[in-house]
């Protein structure tokens, strides 16, 4: 039974901004986070702070790192993957190849302050960059080192994802192959634990003084989740495989059905409430004690409506091929059907509101080198504080003098001198204001 | 720059060993979270934070809530599924159906302490869990809420997943129909920004005084991160459809191959240290400027190389084809190939090092209703505070009459009491012992 009453109305949605006249305060205000990374869980765990306020600055090698061209590109080559994993950050360009340039890089990681000494990084924990050698300069670091295997070799979302187990369990029934999710999901686990760690332990220090390397590994992150959600102690205790079902949701009823106007739904019912919505809609009613008999089953129960799901899907299948989506839209609103349409990228941009300025969330904004594009801020609104209105990512160095200024603290005249020797470089220099520019 | 307070708690004692006799010190120590939840977003962000040594008190109805039963389940019905969710917590079951025992759990909730006053839900925010009524008990009350749409509509991973684009763009090549990924990748990014959203709101209470309602669409965290991933601009900007690659990585070259063992792996190379790497191990390299001049392509490019993959992957697969997975994995290991091996749960669970007791983050422990099983702790490690040994999951209502006395301060005789009205029950009462029990 659940014992959560049901909203009479439902509630009124975040409202969009910070009352009138009111600063937008942001909750990670103060925070300063050095970011040096590369690719989906760095990127993603610094711009995650970034978008919650925190003052989080990426720096690059002069010309950009190994990700500054990753694909979905625009023609000219400049990577829309690079401008949305960087929104709101602070972007400095360095050449790290050089030990002036990497020194400049550790001031920064190292720079005074309760606020700052806060390092997220997916690079080798080694050499310049190792552990050893920043905490000699700053006791108190936190520094958040992203690695792959719990070993520290190598391994990337689309190789561990392989060895989760999931593949295996994705796909047509009877499928046979494995079938990779698109998703890069453990990247984003990874990035997002990142997030929580590195904010744990600035909690710890604010409290104790006391700074440390929190490692975290991208294949921990995936195999704890496959244990999280039961899978593990399956194999473990039943030695039950796990075939992939299509589209069928484990362990209740859901399923995807096809409209009369060529259109896809998925449709689930897991709680009572659920089920009776899609029986009542749908008019299946008077056959289910008929189903229980014939399969000795008991469709009050969750398990009992998975075991019979061919045999529900056949006939609420013929209820949705005779309607257009819009049709079954209305009908399950209207009858409280948990269910949801299939879209491609194209239709969740042009035809979601959820998706559209309409949803506070998202913003139309000017990206340099890409033009009029829409943008989330963060999903968390926090009621208090208001919500921060999205902003594009940086260009490639464009904040490189103003953080040497105000972080270092170095004059005009010293950054002049820092241009002339090629040691960093701003937007202009790198040819980022109006794209990415061809690849190095 | 905000000042710094002065701690609000002192440093945390020892609370167990670390494998290194020092002792365990965790970095969310004295920090009390209510946990009101079901399913996998809120439960895993409240287990998020009681693996850093939060402590979550996670209330449910006598006899469980709408996901006590979820599977997968053992043959007596005990789930796997809540066993793997809710490690690390205390249980206190009450009736939750009756006015005097809401009025228990909301005394919970707005527990005064400056570490107390954590309510993290995705429970409608309405009646007696609204956050007006809340707040008027405790103003600095941090309340994060999870809901389905941003309109505060149902939506659930599985109806969310379709909307979001992925499903058109995973499966087979040409194969048309969608794919869902059976990860819940959405509920997953869910649970662990609602992590953010706590520890950044608390930082915000500990500076400021303020609390406030925190409010988190899942439908919103999968769209912002479509976003993020650069296919949102994609679609709007190009206008381009993203149709499914098979098993191939998207913009690099990345596919699966069959050994002769029957086994499979997946073959990745992003950087170009990688390619090297590949080229090298699988001796392909006489064929590639003949491969640049046949499709014109620049090899040395991630774009080229996706490009010519059928081809790339036509002259690797007979290499792959005539090695067993052990012999590829030691020239790839010892080649420095970045690649992963295809796995079942398991294979997974009874291959793999990486999810075995070699692997400091996953122990095998005793779970009462399922015996010897193994779970992971958090995959964050916090070098200078140890690791702490992952335990089991509560059972439901172990923790009643404890969580009554030590955050209520109730006396026995008091407690007695509300077991006696049926208000309140333990493990033994909710027939937990040894496991779920029939379902209600």
């Amino acid at each position: 039974m659940d014992p959560v009453p049901e909203p009479t109305s439902p509630p009124a949605g975040p409202s969009s901004a910070a009352p009138t006249g009111r600063p937008v305060v942001v909750p990670l205000d103060g925070l300063r986070v050095v970011e040096g990374s590369a690719f989906v869980a760095a990127p993603l765990g610094g711009m995650t702070l970034a978008q919650l306020g925190a003052d989080v600055i990426r720096f690059d090698n002069i010309g950009g790192g190994i990700d500054y061209h990753r694909w979905p590109v625009l023609p000219d080559g400049t990577s829309l993957f690079w401008a949305g994993m960087n929104r709101g950050k602070r972007s400095i360009a360095v050449d790290v190849t050089r030990p002036a340039g990497r020194e400049l890089v550790c001031e920064l990681i190292v720079a005074p302050g309760p606020e700052q000494g806060v390092f997220l990084s997916n690079f080798p924990a080694s050499g310049w960059l190792s552990d050893e050698a920043l905490r000699a300069r700053r006791p108190d670091l936190i520094y958040v080192n992203i690695i792959g295997n719990p070993d520290a070799s190598t391994a990337v979302d689309y190789t561990v994802n392989p060895s989760s187990g999931f593949a295996y369990a994705t796909g047509p029934v009877g499928g046979g192959l494995p079938t990779n999710h698109v998703l890069p999901a453990w990247d984003i686990a990874t990035g997002l634990t990142a997030s929580v760690g590195l904010l744990a332990a600035e909690r710890h220090r604010t409290r104790t003084g006391a700074g440390q390397l929190v490692t975290l590994s991208l294949a921990d992150v995936a195999f704890a989740m496959v244990a999280n959600l039961g899978y593990l102690a399956q194999a473990q205790l039943l030695h039950q495989p796990r075939p992939p079902l299509g589209n069928d949701m484990y362990g209740a009823f859901g399923r995807d059905f096809p409209t009369s106007d060529g259109r896809r739904v998925m449709v689930v019912a897991i709680s009572a409430k659920q089920w009776r919505s899609l029986v009542t809609v749908t008019g299946i009613g008077e056959h289910l004690s008929a189903i229980e008999r014939m399969l000795d089953v008991d469709l009050s129960q969750e398990g009992g409506r998975f075991a019979a799901r061919d045999v529900l899907a056949a006939i609420i299948a013929p209820w949705v091929a005779a309607r257009t989506l819009e049709e079954v839209r209305a009908a399950f609103d209207d009858g409280g059907v948990c269910w949801g349409a299939y879209q491609t990228f194209l239709q969740l941009v042009n035809e979601d509101w959820r998706c559209s300025e309409q949803n506070p969330m998202f913003r139309d904004v000017e990206q340099p080198g890409l033009g009029h594009v829409r943008v989330p801020g963060s999903p968390l609104f926090f009621d208090e504080l208001g919500r921060r209105p999205p902003g594009p990512a940086p260009r490639l160095g464009q904040h490189t003098d103003e953080v040497l200024a105000d972080v270092l603290g170095l004059s005009d005249h010293e950054i002049g001198r820092l241009h002339d020797e090629g040691l960093v470089a701003d937007a202009t220099d790198t040819g980022a204001t109006t794209g990415a520019g061809a690849p190095p």
